[in-house]
């Protein structure tokens, strides 16, 4: 139902990244997308970027996405055109663009469990047509756009769209973060920083940072980790016991996605205490029951909802976090093909967060 | 620090079942129990119980558990005699134990955690001598006994040692159910049905109850559950998402403590959902991580606080809960090895809880 | 904006109760409601009842409610039809009407706080045409109708309109009632039973009703109280100070609306207590900081948000509660003068809800 | 049963602050204290403070307080001697003196309420003596004194005694302070500043402090308030509709104990959001419940429970919060007659909290 079958030489035509298949991508024309429900938005793209995400659809990880899907489910935009039913929205508003559509009617949403909204979730650049394009056409606008205060820097905003939610949500507010806590987060890729910085909001007395890659830790510390264990080299479990007395940490949080790293955060959580998990897995995991059984713990898993939007909208804006620090290169929309390039060898790039903007 | 290097010859003994290595046990004479520390009650026990962790205690299951020890970790009584640092009892008051044992002051204790405490926990029949004796020696009396009000059934009240507490708190405190959910207990046995009864103070809309034994799924008809699901003859997912339409429960309850129960609760749960494990589990379990990343649900494991024993027994005595019908049949305490026999043959004798009454 | 300045001669028109200014009335001719957003639909009034607040109206206590509304803001009926922008229900969709007014979209509905709705919140016979009427225009209707599940007792949902979620919601979830609890409830009215009712999802121990009219009472204990004391006849604070040994209630909710009602709560509740209020006040109370400031209790206020309408929807069809006891009286909708009447004269005519059926 | 009918010839004698009457005060021989009961520690004063409430007492407004009591609740200290039943603290141990006593035994310890404990609660320097002496009995010490980590700044921790868990939990906890919130305290003393450190905790967006003195409002300020508003010179709840939009703030926090701030902060408080009450109130408030029954406000009240005394030792431990930013002035305890003057004189002497140490 979300096919396009128009005839390209009677419509406006756009740039998009387009998916053709596993390793198949191209940048190319494609019509700007009209109005199709009266709860529609038409955004034309402002900035967006890329996640890690987008590199698994790329692979032909995510079956879901098909051949002819223009990719992408970040970004902020100016509205270009609204349907009869959006009432918050209108032409030439300045928007961030959630990556979850909801439609704030049915049970899901109203729950404020948005990922698995009847008519939304993740569907951009998956289901429907995403942002890595010049427009990009929005479900239930109402609820799935945020209005960008003015005088905002709306380039840091586009890591509210997915990154710094589903940190913040799937990691902290999951794991229950409170103050004087020890956490320890495992993957210090964008999304194990994203954690890192909202989980600060707490103010967990500290904060572990895990990972194989020393320049991460790096980053990690100038983002506020208290401490860097660099699991390629040191035996993570024994060192969390050493520095939790024997106790185990009060939360461990998954950024990773792989059996090993959500089977270590099982090991190092203390008694009473909440694992996590934010990592995309594609195989099971193994579950010590024969002692975690006694351990009194919480184990969370979590599409993000994007529910805290607002919330974290307000903590930019009083600059309790900067979003701003993810961002490590910027690139012309049009050169969205590089910018994979760049962002696929983040470890050799130094990259966290590249900005696309639509010049 | 817990021997008692007795003489024999010059002590009150007493009789008491006594672990003697797998599959040893024996009704024989013991010293009686005597204050160590100001803060000991010595209790004459009245009435007690068999739990399945005896069971395998008795197999040689819990290595913890070493010969001579006298086994049992449920009962009420009467007080014989109190230490100088207890002010809570006197000789004479009517008590029922808790089958944790609870200091009141170290950190796990002061968050309500009392299953870790550092001086307490699950130490009755297995690190230290328990209740299946004439008398028994509770450690932390103040924190550990409850004082039984005046003209309640004590009988009854044995089911608040554990059975009770861990049912509510390992499967419906920590699988937080609500008025109108969908409710699945995996299980039914004693631990299963004490899910299902302490359930029921919620008012969920449904319950069903998931058992290979006809009888046991029968009682829980009787007990309060809206449906049930016979795991041997039924496919127990394909039943509950007709039963859901297509949603899964709400709350999975597992109270077995296998792999295949566990990860059946995991394949029956909802986006949104809880899985609460109350099963004592000897081996691990599978994760299914690829399809639950996603799921937005809380699985919880927990070894029973009894920190709502007060609360039980304000539930019990306001006739909101009836735990004598847990109880199926009744042997003198000098009975207990026959006792065991019943217990142990629960499926054959339609055992529940047994009570052996010390006359 | 709501006015509806029509030709009555070419529209059809319908029969609905008119409020005319204080104590002026009328059963009148009305042009039938049309869609005017397109997010809008139009029902046909099945049943509908008056509320204590409708009386208020009639006296002229709300400011807001001007010469020429139709009044009533609760019933059951069938879409008649929708506008473009309603996905969720259909022409001949039996449905149940909100008292609330919810748009979905606003900050205070995405938090579940759709009292306070930007577009909404309590404008049904009030701010906008109401239900006591042969047709209802309701707004925001996605949001603001359930679908009826076939095969339930309609005239019983009218309870869900309004009276059991703001007994529940105000009452029972403000006042965090829990099982053990003892509940006390000031005001035995349809109100105050409707606590009663929905507290009883919780299994308190004891749920004390306190009114001063002796068949309300006597109402109550068939509905589930434990206890009763007639204020007009008792000291209520000694009574409770002694059924509670001294220490007060766990939950005091206050179903009346005047300030020796709610000052009543705030002198019966214990410490670490809940005081939650429903009653609709015309006056300021006296709070006893000098006395409260160190007892750690919790006052709450609310104008329902009908956020648990589903859920209430749930525990009905599962036949947690019984709705209909509430519903003592059945007049034709045309009869609705007369049905004023008889509740506005309730304690006399034992009234408690009565039911409009538009015939 | 606290009195000590002791022969002053014959005991060790000390120096203390003896209170005798309204205005009556002074700097005494007293005999040095002793174990009375096993649960009894006696603590050598190190350092100790004057609370605002110490100020209330001498001015006689404190019944419960009689001629002869020593004053004080606050200080940190060295275990002197420890009865029999103490097992967490010996001799030499450097220890924080909870201002509250908690037996960890009943019903109301257990629940975390340790201001309600049957045989404790605030009686330090109010029912028995106090600690602006040389040396204090604590009873309970197991669960009323806190181990001081080595290397500690053990004066910074003397505000934890009372200040800042009183801030932190009466305020900040009870107002349930979220990231993003707007929080307004009224009241700039020592207190309302304890309040401002530990909000800051959870990442409110912003922080309004309100009083009239203007020196207070500039510490607010380097406090990390974001906005202050002298009361004495602006309308502060038209300045607070301005500051939110006309929403009003999200939290209020009461930290004077008089009518008018109370009231102030039931105005200033939006829809949804939380009244926290702190101070110590002598008089009854006024609740204009006639608008707030709508308001969907929480509204509590508290004394300390000291519950959180452990987690605020880490924060200050991690460094998340610098107590000593409340200490303006220090004496030798030998001068507390002099520090009472200071302190009386807050605003003129820019006085927050006065150090007294034992040399």
């Amino acid at each position: 139902m979300y096919d396009q079958n128009v005839d390209l030489t009677t419509v406006k035509t756009m740039k998009a990244l387009v998916y053709h298949g596993p390793g198949q991508k191209s940048w190319e024309d494609k019509p700007v997308p009209t109005i199709k429900l009266p709860t529609d938005a038409v955004v034309k793209i402002f900035k967006t970027t890329i996640c890690g995400t987008d590199l698994h659809i790329m692979k032909g990880d995510v079956p879901t996405v098909t051949d002819g899907r223009i990719i992408g489910h970040e970004g902020v935009g100016v509205v270009e055109e609204v349907g009869t039913g959006v009432t918050s929205f209108k032409k030439g508003d300045h928007v961030l663009i959630s990556c979850i559509t909801s439609c704030g009617k049915c049970d899901y949403c109203k729950k404020g469990m948005y990922s698995h909204c009847a008519d939304g979730g993740w569907i951009l650049g998956n289901l429907i047509d995403g942002t890595q394009a010049e427009y990009v056409r929005i479900p239930h606008a109402d609820n799935s756009l945020y209005p960008i205060p003015a005088g905002t820097d709306e380039e840091a905003l586009v890591m509210l769209s997915d990154i710094l939610p589903t940190g913040f949500e799937c990691g902290v507010l999951n794991g229950q973060v409170k103050p004087g806590d020890v956490v320890a987060i495992v993957g210090s890729g964008p999304i194990g920083l994203a954690a890192l910085l909202t989980a600060q909001f707490y103010s967990p007395a500290e904060i572990i940072m895990i990972d194989t890659d020393e320049n991460r830790l790096e980053v990690a510390r100038t983002f506020g980790a208290t401490e860097t264990i660099n699991s390629g080299m040191q035996n993570v479990t024994e060192t969390i016991k050493t520095l939790t007395n024997g106790r185990g940490v009060d939360v461990a949080i998954e950024a990773v996605g792989i059996p090993a790293t959500f089977e270590l955060c099982t090991a190092i959580v203390g008694p009473g205490g909440h694992v996590a998990n934010i990592g995309v897995h594609g195989k099971s995991a193994t579950l010590h029951l024969e002692t975690l059984w006694a351990q009194n713990i919480t184990i969370t898993t979590r599409l993000v909802d994007t529910v805290t939007t607002p919330m974290l909208l307000k903590t930019v804006q009083s600059k309790k976090i900067q979003p701003k620090q993810l961002i490590t290169h910027h690139f012309k929309l049009s050169e969205v093909v590089k910018a994979y390039e760049t962002f696929g060898n983040a470890a050799k790039e130094r990259a966290l967060k590249v900005i696309l903007t639509n010049e």
